[in-house]
């Protein structure tokens, strides 16, 4: 009988596949450490060590262009530079004369860079992560220990792992990747997010997930949440028949968002730049509810110019014409720091920081241009550009913004409500601006005061907190349309018990639509709003869910 | 005629007396700069600078224990053993020698000592702040600038500054302190709290602060949130008057809290330990709102002992027969790690991290050892012992800290609302415990998602939020008791705006507890009722301000 491990289910699909483990930290090479006397011979050893280090780069940054990410690429490139750089292999060498041995020499040779590196300022400070990658990467070679990072693979496997951080998915090839399972994260973490957007299923939370033997067959469903050890080739064939029926059932619905009883439900897509609309009109996505721009500012030290950021706009719009694309203004700050737009001060705390609108109105420059590149954009176009500002907190700052849009000629102003304070006084907020788009990301952060980056918050950081349910009710009733575009609207349930709230349309990964789509046009009106009054009658996210299921009965025939 | 400015006043009362600054951060070396030539003679220059930091530091340290900082003399102490330390010395000597000129010298090695700080873990990092002032008193001395920091002076000062941290103010002797003036703050930043507890007038937010001339004599109204550049001998005589006759109308009113209309509020004071009792006990205080416990845990490598605590958590019992003592369990975590329970990860958000119960329920083993030391304090005493966790964020954990105190023999679990989604679902959480104690400096940081420690989001961290109002207007009606122990139950007009909310006891720094008290006991409940239903008609701190006070008429009669 094999095992079955239960975790939390959080992008739905089957895949089954060899165990691949992400290797955990490289340990400091003892202090002190001496080698056996043959300089030159060590010195080898260590250079070796670096060129073997640049050529994996370089191959893994071939493989990331292959698959599109030309970022990821340059990235790589840069570290390989980095491995190979001249000053950094005479550091080593002299280190190695004066006896030390190969691994700590290189540690402490690098230790050099990672000094001049983080006293050079917030933007090349943020390099250190990529040198201490590199120096990892050498120490382990040295050591003989796994090399950290995402395994490479030729064939397709199951990614486990204690957590995924960005950097270990920007080179993911999608194609290899079976499903992921993690020993922490919660549903909004950036496991769950990269999951859902690749459209891959995932399993977090697991307990005992990076225990799992490497190369382990294992079966991981991610609408149930379950990992089997050995599944025998009949259940992984029973898994997949029933996986590829569910989606057979979800494809047959089509056409715009509403629910069964007709209740209109514009379905939009979540985009970073040009590159995802071909997946938001494939999933037939309506319109865009949220365009992050933080793509035109990241990784340089001047302003995108007009003519850049009135292309990459127009781009959008264009994909949707007679459609809806809802701009966000530049997020920076907090986990997203900009060169040229540098904290004030230093933050203790980023995500309580001048983020978002509040760094925007030290910078108004910087807004303006924005704004305008966005209203020539929209000219002459038949989709509809709305415009709206992150980290909003109180009413004055709301028609301080919907007053800088009005300047620019933009016509429909919006904030999202991510800040409590903003939920809790929509009424104030909905005097100045013409809609809301609920960020649920950053609202269960700030509502339960649990950091979206700590694995060991995942309960708090759950969209189905009841008392983040209390703030959507109250900022959609608060007299102005309210869309959601935070990772609650791509959970098929969810999305249903917003609605219920009163919600008015719902963006999200372009992956999730399909899903969503179904779910939505297997219920009433009436479901959703019984749903939602049950899960707010819950006292806990767990509680929350399991109330809201059993008003939302045709889950289960889509597997969810 | 004498210029007026205009900032926030925090602090009530009056103080007239010459401006001495904080003189501003001291810039770094210039590198590579070199000396003329005379090595001996640079060496000389530069050891001396550092037996002078020594000297002067030592003498502060006399004059902090004479105020019976004894605390804050060690500190002082310390440093100044660091400031003599004689590999120091021959780190200088050997730059010097090679060539560089005395304040690069003294700058760089500096340097390896605070890299080896940094690098030996949390508890020592936090002495890097230590050291990097030693170095800077160092080099100030050597490039002639100002001494950072707060001035020594015989005579007593208004202290200017850009905003004031907690080292600044360690050694403040009260006596010399006639009024603070800060550019930057709010009603809840460090200098306003402070300025409450020491009973000095203050006035933050005051633009231009910072220009105002050294030895300029300035009259600071802390009520009226003035700052008079130059004003005459009979304004600063007036000015007295006013303030003094204010103060005897505040000192008639006496015993326990009560509006005019005799609705009780109990007036409890905040401690930090038995050392705060008798300020507590000489301003009327009807026993203690929120006892923070941290004193006993901080810079020690191991937790108190069993009977450590009993003794200190008698102690303040016992100075409140038949009163009531509201303690709150160990709050450890975000601004105030502890040596002995690191938190589990590097936290990029330490304010949104496992901090207060998140971090107990970490190490039971601690919250077992206070609860029982409580318990057996509490024994037959005739105080009432109520315990509080801080930092609680659902009904799952409220269940499990009254499970806890339970198992204790504790009678009377309570908890902090200072997580947005706690007071949002007061009504889950009362039916697990017996009370509430609202945190509003907490409360307000989370819910407008603004960070106390920013100078620049002051508005942000006004408990006059409309946005928060709310939220203490859920808490108070959930059917539990419902106090008030942030720095909002110390301000009158937000007394007041609390009670007509529904909050049962008023908890501040004792200084604050005769003028809350006489604001109280002129208005009715009913007239506290129409201010707090105004005060959240409002939409902006501000405004609810001043919207709440047109129904607290007798205020202006106290100078407020």
């Amino acid at each position: 009988m094999p095992e079955v491990l239960r975790g939390a289910g959080v992008s739905p699909g089957v895949g089954s596949g060899p165990v691949r483990t992400v290797a955990g930290a490289v340990p400091e090479p003892t202090a002190g450490a001496r080698h056996a006397g043959d300089a030159e011979a060590e010195k080898r050893i260590a250079l070796d060590a670096l060129a073997a280090v640049a050529e994996d780069l370089e191959a893994r940054g071939a493989r990331a262009a292959e698959i599109g990410n030309k970022d990821g690429q340059d990235v790589l490139n840069a570290q390989a530079l980095m491995a190979r750089d001249p000053g950094l292999a005479d550091g080593v060498g002299a280190k190695v004369e004066a006896g030390v041995a190969a691994p700590r020499a290189v540690f402490e040779a690098f230790g050099v860079y990672r000094e001049m590196l983080a006293g050079a300022g917030e933007y090349l400070a943020a390099r250190v992560t990529d040198l201490d990658d590199i120096r990892d990467r050498a120490v382990a070679r040295l050591l003989g220990l796994p090399v950290p990072g995402v395994p490479e693979s030729d064939e397709p496997f199951v990614l486990v792992a204690r957590d995924l951080a960005p950097a270990d998915t920007a080179v993911l090839d999608p194609s290899h990747v079976l499903a992921f399972v993690t020993e922490e994260g919660g549903p909004t973490s950036h496991t769950a997010i990269i999951a859902r957007t690749m459209g891959v299923p995932a399993v977090v939370a697991l307990p005992g997930a990076t225990a799992l033997t490497e190369g382990t067959l294992v079966l991981v469903d991610g609408a149930a949440g379950t990992v089997t050890v050995g599944p025998s080739a009949a259940e992984v064939e029973a898994a997949r028949d029933a996986a590829a029926a569910r989606a057979s059932l979800v494809a047959e619905t089509t056409g715009p968002g509403a629910t069964r009883d007709g209740h209109r439900v514009p379905l939009l897509a979540n985009v970073g730049g040009p590159k995802d609309v071909d997946a938001a009109v494939a999933n037939g996505a309506e319109g865009v509810g949220l365009y992050r721009t933080e793509f035109l500012f990241l990784d340089r030290s001047t302003p995108p110019s007009d003519a850049e950021q009135e292309e990459a706009y127009r781009a959008v719009l264009d994909a949707f014409p007679h459609g809806r694309v809802v701009v966000r203004t530049l997020d920076a700050g907090a986990d997203k720091p900009l060169a040229f737009l540098p904290p004030p001060s230093e933050e203790p705390n980023p995500a309580l920081g001048e983020r978002g609108l509040r760094m925007l109105r030290r910078h108004e420059d910087v807004l303006d241009a924005q704004l305008a590149a966005l209203a020539r954009a929209a000219s002459g176009r038949s989709a509809k550009l709305q415009v709206m500002a992150p980290m909003v907190t109180d009413a004055e700052e709301a028609a301080y913004f919907a007053a800088a849009c009005g300047a620019a000629g933009i016509d429909h102003p919006g904030v999202m409500i991510e800040v409590p304070a903003a939920a809790l006084r929509a009424r104030d907020l909905a005097a100045e601006v013409e809609f809301f788009s609920l960020g649920t990301n950053d609202l269960t952060q700030y509502t339960c005061a649990a950091d979206r980056q700590i694995g060991g918050l995942a309960d708090f950081q759950d969209p189905w907190q009841p008392a983040v349910l209390d703030l959507v009710a109250i900022a959609a009733s608060a007299g102005v349309p309210c869309g959601v575009c935070g990772e609650a609207a791509g959970d098929p349930a969810l999305a249903c018990v917003l609605v219920g709230l009163g919600v008015t349309s719902l963006s999200m990964g372009a992956p999730s639509l399909p899903l969503v789509r179904a779910a939505l046009s297997r219920h009433t009106l009436d479901e959703c709003r019984q749903a939602a009054a049950a899960a707010r009658a819950a006292r806990a996210p767990h509680a929350a869910r399991e109330a809201a299921r059993t008003h939302l009965t045709a889950l289960t025939s889509l597997g969810l």
